[in-house]
């Protein structure tokens, strides 16, 4: 009846898990979710009222060019130019409709069936759930505590098979929260061009970076980039708007061409009115999106803190978004003590299981998504396990 | 460098046609678009308003389900019953970025590499290349002019193979606009149903019926067709609002489960901004959607009339939004004839090329994206070649 390899999946990690709010009696007070990685705050005024005329245009009903519009794309551009200061040419660009849409195109446009792809583990369960439904290979790399949750690039050279045609990195990470720093990066670039495969890089997150760091990289000002490096990004998380579903590519434009066949059989076009009103916003919203920085950096160091001082726990690596935890509970899998976390602390997260083989001791915490005073009541919550 | 399934692919045909516009000087008045599937017309302002009004909440910027809002699916399974005489669970529904998305995710759920699915020739760009881009197989039937560009169900039959999983069926047809009458349906799902293969019936124009007909077809009423069918259907041409991307897909739970595997991948989920407008005008604006359907069927009359007095072109068969039309240049290509009529005619159609082999002597007609004054223009204008 059903293709094998799309069975094979397991169903959405996050509706497994907000299918457990029902469990949840509320002996403890309001339910915490810290499962989906969302931001906790509502997106900035300005934004709301440019999605609202944007949707108020009947032109922003039509159908648009499949790359995507031509002043976001710019505009975007530009933006990036400012973050990684490099020139990107605004053809460099591809907009999409999220960013899971964006790997599931980058993907294809690289690597066909009996190819494989580079990953790191704990890896973030969308992008093993795309390959595995594309027929596209995996091959992982471990990473470890001791190194913050990096991975080794010698690990990762020694990995790379006959048929491997990417390396794909998410920094800061999904799940664990790590930052590749730029040295790292830069390796992971040589090594990919080197070896004449592609680094696929998601950076979801990176308007989220530590306050310390300067800029993410220096990959799109270095010669060539464009025959080895697809970077990702999405305008989800860093102007809140989700629900919108907009994402970015930046590749070269021989890239570009190939993923515009993607997209058009995938969506035809990116949403309209999102769009047209976040164009404007990668200006205007810079402090706006600095402060939330700012304020996200403190739930880090709050959740940090928390988590240093709970007996059981540890917390692996975190940042941007996430915390990567290992739970007390060794031997009892990592589902089973998520789904009592729900039940018993009224507390969401994903289990360590959604992430890869070998991650049952380990549970995902997304601290973005909910307040200090909220992240503050974890240890009261943890203690009712 | 790149997968070759995807080099192998064509440029998106709708933006190759598009850029032929610069080629026109205007010496015939303005330029007459008949290539893009999209309503000459612009949404009903309650539509609109709509949009604006999900636009402006904050929680439609936020993540929904997979499957779709359960607002939308229970009103659009409630829609279904009453165009199908049928009852239709709200669980049988997904929700879809739009409807190449829905042919996307239930082509990988029925289908892996290896695999093959059966199309209709002319077919439907969109369709061809996402089967390539998936790396599923491709069988073809071929359409005759003599039969009013439908298929035969021996052929049909005939050409079902060991690996085939299921047929794909436009109706009203995309490009020709044929529409595939209740009793050929029936017997396509009865085929389909005996060989134990999916029966893929894309519906994305079905508002457009011709005025005398009662209901598409009685599938949906028949025992058990949750183990054959899957309806896919957009919201994009029947509201206006192609820009949002909309669509849906009509299958049983188990169809619905696999479909959230993928769309969680490719989507996570539908813009919500759109889910939430649209749900309330199903049942608000369905006099409005009459209305419509009566004038694009006014549109394909005056087409018909048009093309019936002009020697050496030959409208082989029409509905819904689609002429196919033979050209008189026949040895030219119907991609340079289709750029010659563009440049000196001011006419943008789409060339037979694109709806696959065999087809260089046609061009697809988008009437419905022309209003009857300008459909008129059409025996001055193709003189001009």
């Amino acid at each position: 009846m059903f293709n094998p390899a799309i069975t094979a999946l397991t169903a959405p990690p996050v509706s497994v898990v907000q299918d457990w709010r029902a469990s949840y009696a509320g002996q403890l007070g309001p339910l915490i979710d810290m499962s989906q990685a969302v931001p906790g705050y509502d997106a900035h005024a300005d934004m709301t009222a440019a999605l609202q005329a944007a949707a108020a245009d009947t032109g922003t009903a039509k159908y648009g060019r499949v790359e995507g519009d031509a002043t976001l794309r710019s505009a975007y551009a530009t933006h990036l130019g400012e973050i990684y200061g490099a020139s990107v040419a605004s053809e460099e660009t591809h907009i999409t409709s999220g960013c899971n849409q964006a790997f599931v195109a980058a993907s294809l446009a690289i690597a066909g069936h009996g190819d494989d792809i580079l990953m790191t583990r704990p890896c973030y369960f969308n992008h093993e759930s795309a390959l595995g439904m594309l027929g596209i290979g995996i091959r992982y790399v471990d990473c470890h505590a001791e190194n913050g949750m990096l991975p080794l690039i010698d690990d990762l050279a020694a990995a790379i098979g006959p048929r491997t045609r990417a390396i794909a990195i998410v920094s800061p990470n999904n799940p664990c929260g790590a930052i590749y720093p730029p040295d790292l990066l830069d390796a992971l670039f040589t090594l990919c061009a080197d070896r004449g495969i592609w680094l696929i890089l998601d950076e979801t997150y990176r308007d989220f970076m530590p306050l310390d760091a300067d800029r993410p990289h220096g990959l799109l000002a270095r010669e060539g980039w464009q025959n080895t490096l697809v970077q990702l990004y999405s305008f989800s998380k860093s102007y809140c708007m989700p629900g919108h579903r907009l994402g970015a590519v930046t590749a070269g434009e021989a890239m570009v061409a190939e993923l515009a066949k993607i997209i058009d059989n995938i969506q035809i076009c990116a949403p309209r009115s999102a769009q047209v009103a976040v164009a404007p916003m990668l200006d205007h919203l810079t402090e706006w999106r600095q402060a939330n920085r700012e304020r996200i950096a403190a739930r880090a160091s709050l959740f940090e803190d928390i988590m240093a001082g709970l007996a059981g726990w540890e917390l692996l690596s975190s940042g941007a978004y996430f915390g990567y935890v290992r739970h007390p509970f060794a031997g009892e899998g990592s589902r089973d003590v998520a789904m009592r976390l729900a039940r018993d602390a009224g507390v969401l997260t994903i289990p360590g299981t959604f992430f890869g083989d070998g991650q049952e001791n380990f549970l995902r915490f997304a601290f973005a998504n909910a307040g200090r005073d909220v992240i503050a009541e974890l240890p009261d919550r943890l203690a009712a396990l």
